[in-house]
């Protein structure tokens, strides 16, 4: 039975100014592999996913592709850095109700579509140590 | 053969003024289970590491036990929020030597003892986008 349970550590999305050094750096310093790259223009970013050789949380690089995007904020405010940590979770929905019962601020009400078929919400950084937090629910298979 | 390549996540820690009320917070909200308390006196800090359902990602809540750790520092400066990534490495030696040769800055240039008989060292956030970054090998079994 799903409850909307945190099943895992999905990423840890890192705000940078130039996607490509990053990933250079991220690939010959950490050995990290890119292993996609995408635009989500709703959010204003480029996006690239890179893997450890074997651990299932990924690291995700975020560069602005315009002035209105969050992660440019971000950028201008407290320079390159980490911008959020993603949980998957087994239901989106349990999960944001839960969280609202308990009292726990929420930027999304509700799940929002994200990349790749995914639900997405965001909780308030307020609620939880100063720290974004991002909930995934993957597409059922 | 081990090239001190980043084999996964180990946990990403979080530098909080309250551990039993931030413990309380992340079991209570994200739904996480703390699996280990423990004091690291050299570095001045209770930690407790929680982890997810399923992921081998875990949170590691950081409470400095006095004015010295670099925890309380950090909290005077920035507040609540993500102190490090912790990266397991197979080999914690090769992964020195190889950043060292690449120019990647470090705060300890060797290895140094951690909890449970790894060995760890930091990458100098400057290297990174102001990421502070462990690098961690377990002890053989």
């Amino acid at each position: 039975m799903n409850e909307g349970k945190m099943v895992s550590i999905s990423h840890i999305a890192i705000a940078v100014r130039n996607i490509e050094d990053a990933e250079k750096l991220y690939e010959t310093a950490l050995g990290l592999k890119v292993t996609r790259r995408e635009v989500v223009e709703e959010q204003g970013v480029r996006a690239s996913m890179l893997e450890t050789a074997a651990g299932d949380t990924t690291i995700e690089l975020l560069e602005p592709i315009g002035q209105n995007s969050p992660i440019y904020k971000f950028l201008e405010k407290r320079g390159e850095g980490i911008h959020h940590i993603c949980f998957k979770v087994d239901d989106i929905e349990s999960a944001l109700e839960r969280l609202k019962k308990q009292g726990i601020k929420l930027i999304n009400e509700g799940p929002r579509p994200g990349v790749d078929g995914t639900k997405v919400a965001f909780l308030h950084p307020k609620a939880l140590n100063g720290i974004l937090i991002e909930l995934a629910e993957l597409p059922k298979e």
